[in-house]
């Protein structure tokens, strides 16, 4: 029987609108590391759905290097970077921060959420101390939108940070790397053309939404700037052929590829989460967006994975796993249905 | 009216004894770096005291910068180091161990102290994640005797962390800071030359210890001690004039001038500690050495900060300071007395 | 007219047999980071092709990335690499291994070469030295093969450089960002099967040489491959869709692809070598590879610059520019003529 | 027969002032780190004698660790520090500026000199690079006073090489870790009050100039003294009993004992050059310092090393070394009269 795969929403090639743009553009010939028509052009439309004209716009190939320059690019040697304590940059990038230099200072999360006024104390206790120098020094403050569960944080939220990242004069950085799925979600009120004015600079994910690979990096705030491709270079995030970053966000960017890949994608992650609600499973997070946190009983676990490709998250309880289940552009409704039908048939069998 | 400091253990500067022999020696001529006479003998006189021949002996200027030196001389650039949350390195030492490349694996403690079995889960948890290689490797232990609340491990929870150090084979390290303080403690079931078998590497505490600064750093495991030199000398820690350092450990392992040296002081904190408790004060920790962590009333602070130096720890509870009182070689009977009297006096009219 | 590019040698996307296999398996499902069958059937490829089996193969997205990667993840702190002063770590990765922490000991290199007797001098030196702990030891050496002039080692050459390194125990690390090229050329004596006796680990470049990016790293030496994957992830070189490397590798080393891509490049390079030989003008190189470096009066530059894409390379005497020209896979039979024809033509009006 | 050396200027302990000085204020108490009484007025007097008021004074324990701190701490991540190729950051720091991160851009000396116009070309190459970006970008200026052979830069030059930093906007930053030796050379046309004026941050050596150790950095330029302790407690150099670093340059600061010192080395170190040059033997520069070094016949050295310690410098040609005689503070008569003959009678019998 056919296996179906929501493991990541990274499983298969890119979104067949950017394999042919790849194939159409493959002889023309072109500078190399970015300075191309081609990323022009991308960054031209990016520009264009954010509303503004004055943003400096890179494109980087992953995730972990895109946050390991952005973060060592601002902070002064003595200063560390805020985060949630589930913050991807905490957990899951091997310390590339502190391999640059920075401690990351991690925040108590509830649900992967940290609050502003969790952040502001977290400022004030610092420089509280008398002995302050002895400490490292928070200097900015790391988001992600949406977080590791998959979670969201409102427009009032975001203003918040905001306002605590003006009132100790710290960069405020979003990760977007599912940035579309949560933009899109019926649950967010923030629109993408919000975002210049919430962050000093954001990455817009393409990885994880349906590019082969590659993220575009917005820096909002011009203090940031100077010289950020020296940084991409030196951090080896500098690509040789940088069009093809340019080739895939042109196309992403081009009729709202990218928010129309969101959408699908969640909508279909919504039909899992009623499924496993309506089979009387709790979720680790009431997750708006494309990944589902199912808590599950070990004994099931292993009849799902006969059938479904999920990822084991966390133990949630005595004989209680949570585990991850992803939707992408890529998933079918075929692949939905299947896992729907089995949630249905073992909730009965119960 | 006279104040008397009990703020920390390096107020003034060096035991008598050390200044005098500073001055004997001042005219010698020796070769620098820690390579001249006075190092040779002071190394033989601590590895003699240790009981142990096949012992490196290095002499570095600060704490910092010996746990800074030695933790980045061990780790590999995926590694971190675990310690306890409230461990000096994680919390005092404005990153330096994330300077140099490394996250420090904070564990929860209870009243400043972790268990071998949390640092046996976390090598554990490690190695049973599937992708294990998205996060920080734990790479060596780091323990503080005494701690930063100047509570001692026992031989037996030593022999423990021993255990799963060599069950995860990671290097044990020990910050002796104010080790002196530690093990002349009638609560203390170690002796000084039990350190080289628990122990990979630990140092001996001068700076906090009598001496104008220092600290002598021993290697026990020969295969961390391969350039050592070039460790210490590319963080800025090899004192041209070394000898000073030889000089200074010299003479405090001199008719153990080092261990007359802690008692006096840890004598003296039990008389303030007792008279704090007779005084009906809390402690934050039920501390056996030289530092005493008395919880006071937020309206007491001022009174005694009028007679006396001590600093201010952490909030205890609403309206309450747990406050850090040390002792030191330089503590005078007169200051104890003084403050005995005083904690009398203001438990007379509590 | 047309313009032809001989800028670089990745001024197009991929060859198209790379193309072709992207599309074929964009929709298969494979897990991520490198440890899917792509990948596996690739580094099968590569190493039968290298006649071994007892190879660790890696693969990374950029050359930069992979020799930071690689270098730091060999040398001690206070290590250095050694290399030719005109290698691409010293020049042109924006200090990648300074910022990792490690000094470039660079040795002054003969039309971009140095002998395996300058590094048996600079190890030699730096032991000789009494106080050497007080200078960065060289701990390991990197060749380009071909040199950044196009330069090629001999066997004799290689096999010398292997005893120095062998003497000194420090390991050998050959960057093959060109490595087909150089491979193929009818000056070359060395098979690509004689790699893992010569050097500790090398990488097969992919970005330079027909694919859309990639390099495949091969970790020879046992003692160099431990956790290797963690340093990728932490210098952010882990590719999510870590298929698309396998996915191209596997199609290079499908019918010695990869070879028949540097032969084709390599005759027309020598086409044009030939031209500008005939026609008077001198080389910066004698180089039997890809790169050519013609000399060529200031005067003639904006008139070659018109027609053909090229790039500044030095000042060589006054009046005097080297510059290069590439080719590669994708240059035209059609480009070569123009420009063999145009360098004639000006040959004539001299 | 009584040996003399010549090795180096901290062969002995401290300048006796020093050590009185120490032994009167042993049991004050003060508050740790700098912050003390004992430092604020060594600050003052420094300034004082500088002129200026406006000036930001610290005190760190070696050149080494200081170097290390303020070239970080100037320096963004893609930058590097240019400096002469026989620069002690360069040479003799194990890699310390690397270790932090940073290339050192060396330029080719002449007698361990470099020229403003060479500063001004590392800087116009650069920029003048189309694709600067892949290389390190020139941040700032390294000079030594007296440079490693004891040579003096004139008024003139600083002043040149102040407007070639003016023009890059490049902070310029002096190694004086023999300042006073240099300022009170006959030769020198320059006066401790105009280094405000040359220099953005500059250092005033104390372990080589009669102190235990200690080394006084001053900061002129107000935009990069933000935060500067955290950078000193994060680099292992803040002494936890900062007074004695004030202590001592207190006692240098008074009554001009750091001149005084420095005129009685620099007369002894001219009687010992004058005795060589009579001798007929040449010297390896023509250094107006306390240090001297004179090219010997190999054949030579042994006998000088049966009576007198000094230091092999380098080659200087075949069957010739160049050694190096220091003098300083605590250099008798009795040594250099002994020198002087041995040297005569050394020569008489050549």
């Amino acid at each position: 029987m056919k296996k179906f795969q929501f493991i990541c929403d990274y499983s298969e090639g890119a979104h067949p609108a950017i394999l042919q743009r790849l194939a159409e553009t493959n002889m023309c010939q072109t500078v190399g590391y970015g300075e191309d028509e081609f990323c022009d052009s991308a960054r031209k439309a990016i520009a264009k759905r954010l509303g503004r004209e004055d943003l400096d716009i890179h494109f980087l190939v992953g995730g972990t290097q895109t946050n390991a320059t952005v973060i060592s690019s601002i902070l002064k040697p003595y200063q560390g970077v805020v985060c949630a304590d589930c913050g991807h940059i905490n957990v899951h990038e091997t310390g590339a921060i502190e391999h640059l230099g920075h401690k990351v200072l991690a925040l108590p999360s509830l649900s992967s959420k940290i609050t502003p006024e969790q952040v502001d104390a977290c400022f004030a206790d610092h420089y509280g101390d008398a002995n302050h120098e002895h400490m490292v020094q928070p200097g900015m403050l790391y988001l992600s939108l949406p977080t590791e569960l998959g979670m969201l944080y409102s427009q009032a939220e975001l203003k918040a940070f905001r306002a605590v990242c003006d009132k100790w004069k710290a960069p405020l950085y979003i990760d977007g790397a599912r940035l579309g799925y949560g933009l899109v979600s019926p649950f967010c009120d923030l629109r993408i053309e919000d975002l210049p004015d919430i962050a000093d600079l954001f990455y817009i994910g393409g990885t994880k939404q349906g590019a082969l690979f590659g993220e575009a990096l917005v820096i909002v705030n011009p203090a940031l700037r100077k010289c950020f491709r020296y940084h991409i270079k030196q951090n080896g995030g500098m690509l040789a052929k940088g069009r093809l970053l340019g080739i895939q966000f042109g196309t992403l960017f081009t009729d709202d590829l990218y928010f129309r890949i969101s959408e699908s994608a969640v909508n279909k992650a919504f039909r899992i989460r009623d499924a496993f609600r309506a089979a009387g499973f709790e979720m680790l997070s009431d997750s708006p967006t494309n990944q589902q946190f199912p808590i599950l009983p070990d004994s099931l676990l292993p009849r799902f994975a006969e059938r479904f490709g999920f990822e084991f998250w966390q133990r949630a309880g005595e004989g209680l796993s949570a585990v991850r289940f992803c939707t992408s552009w890529a998933t079918t409704d075929e692949a939905v249905e299947a896992l729907v039908s089995f949630i249905a048939e073992i909730a009965d069998k119960k």
